[in-house]
């Protein structure tokens, strides 16, 4: 099984033909950085904003890579999708950019500027009940039709397109004539975390990657810990509505269970406080779960005193009121 | 007299003394783009946010720049400076670097944002009131002790700082492969634009510089309409508080008289939508004076049909309170 899976698992050939497709189209976003948080950390923090990414977050990478790895034939069937909003809107904005039909099943909780952004890149939204419905059910339909599905983390190309994250951070470190002790990237059901671990590890082994959760949707952190994949418990909630994944995905999983040093679980108010940081001393807005690895760096758990650590803010829509309410409360 | 202030005048010579003097220490700001922007504008737009600079604003460039440029001796009797807040933490930060005692007065209304870091990088703040008080007489007793004024921006080593971001546009142009048919700028006492075309022009002459002022405080737009300086009429009041000069300086007028294509003014509104766009497409956080050269490319004034413009985003130190009334009145 580990074998058959093994040859399965994503490559550093894969992210790098991602990056050849996605060059031109995604935006090969900077690394900031601030001498405050340097000066608080005690060491030297890359910030890779993905919240400058198209679409305003990474997923735009994974959802175009898929998709343009698929036949013609495919993509005149249309393409469906189900999202809290910003795998939506990379789906979206990918299958406008190949002329294809898309359906994206939302939350009805989603954030309306999710949702908006959606509907204006042209898909068909079709909201569903985040606690009653079951998303696969919800899409069920539009399959039987022969409707492509565009996972949101689980798939070789969705990991490797996410990866070229890992790619750019390798090689803006290079530039910069710095070697990198750490990355610390947010993770959900850990597309993104599994695909830039494959970049950094294949430059550099003895990089650690760290991960950051929301408390109660630490899925990953417990799956590491048992050493098998472990669902979330039900009933709780979060201001993070890109990271809430019940349980890691099968490749996802196979891939971090080899490459990651640990997870840091966040509270809701290290979040907030991360935004408001992100907002003082990097003028960047952040969504909550794009914060969780800035949140990560105040728990103590990552080694920053002299070290140079990446941080991913890996995505920004978020609706006005609650970046205000979260801001005002921090 | 015309020939004694050419000779007086900075140069590109200057500029790049200035980005040596600077390299390491300014944050080399990117260049973002959106694509929603893009397509509403219906031409490139790349932004140079200096909101991610060092002090959150273009001014540490100037700033440091002009005390890199004094004697040891003259850095040791200390720095004195006037400030609504970004020039006050520019020169807060660079006489922290040197080592170099600070003294800074501030409006009393200035945000507290501002005031507040400016004290924590160990200079000292001399409150003044804005409509009652002459900035000139509360420094006054400071240099009678002998220490040395950093003007804001009538100082031919600030304008040569500043014009280090027009010689980064000009190099990320390049490598960008596209040639800038205009370039549009904040104006306050017009040191930044003055530096910026110096840079400009140097590299491309054909290229347009635009200025863009808050709407009662257009005192660059109607001194180049009436070929003489012009002061602002007192009584108006304005967001844009980093941007509230009385009058153009006489070096920076002799520049822009130069090398401006104009000057658009904008209205509070403006400003306020231009922060919600900047939040919304750009996720960044952009102060009301930083946002004006934002809120110029809807004026319909400048032409961007097919065109590449490249837009600074001067500053983003806005205390969350203004921010957040401001985007939801937006």
């Amino acid at each position: 099984m580990t074998a058959t899976f093994s040859a399965g698992l994503p490559g550093i050939a894969d992210i790098r033909r991602a990056a050849q497709r996605l060059a031109d189209l995604a935006v090969r976003t900077p690394i900031v950085e601030s001498p405050a948080l340097n000066e608080r950390f005690g060491g030297r923090v890359l910030f890779k904003p993905e919240v400058l990414q198209r679409t305003g977050s990474f997923k735009f990478r994974g959802a175009y890579n898929k998709i343009s790895g698929l036949s013609e034939e495919e993509r005149a069937r249309g393409i469906v999708a189900f999202s809290s909003g910003n795998h939506a809107q990379g789906v979206a904005a990918s299958a406008a950019l190949f002329g294809a039909k898309a359906v994206i099943a939302m939350p009805s909780d989603a954030p309306q500027a999710k949702v908006g952004n959606v509907r204006r890149m042209g898909a068909e939204v079709v909201p569903f009940d985040r606690f009653r419905d079951r998303r696969e059910d919800v899409v069920q339909p539009y399959l039987d039709r022969g409707m492509v599905l565009v996972p949101p983390f689980d798939d070789p190309a969705i990991i490797a397109g996410q990866g070229t994250v890992g790619l750019e951070i390798v090689e803006q470190a290079a530039k910069l004539g710095v070697s990198l002790d750490a990355v610390v990237v947010p993770c959900g059901g850990g597309g993104l975390i599994g695909g830039i671990s494959l970049a950094v590890k294949d430059a550099s082994a003895a990089t650690a990657i760290w991960g950051a959760e929301p408390e109660h949707f630490d899925d990953t952190r417990r799956s590491l810990e048992a050493g098998r994949r472990v669902a979330n418990e039900p009933g709780h909630v979060s201001s993070c509505d890109a990271l809430l994944t019940s349980e890691p995905g099968l490749i996802t999983f196979e891939i971090n269970r080899r490459n990651l040093a640990g997870v840091v679980a966040v509270s809701e108010q290290a979040v907030a406080l991360a935004m408001r940081d992100a907002m003082a001393h990097l003028k960047l807005v952040v969504e909550p779960g794009g914060s969780v690895a800035l949140a990560a760096l105040s728990s103590g758990r990552i080694d920053l005193q002299g070290k140079c650590v990446a941080v991913v803010l890996s995505g920004g829509n978020v609706d006005f009121d609650v970046y205000s309410r979260m801001i005002a409360e921090a």
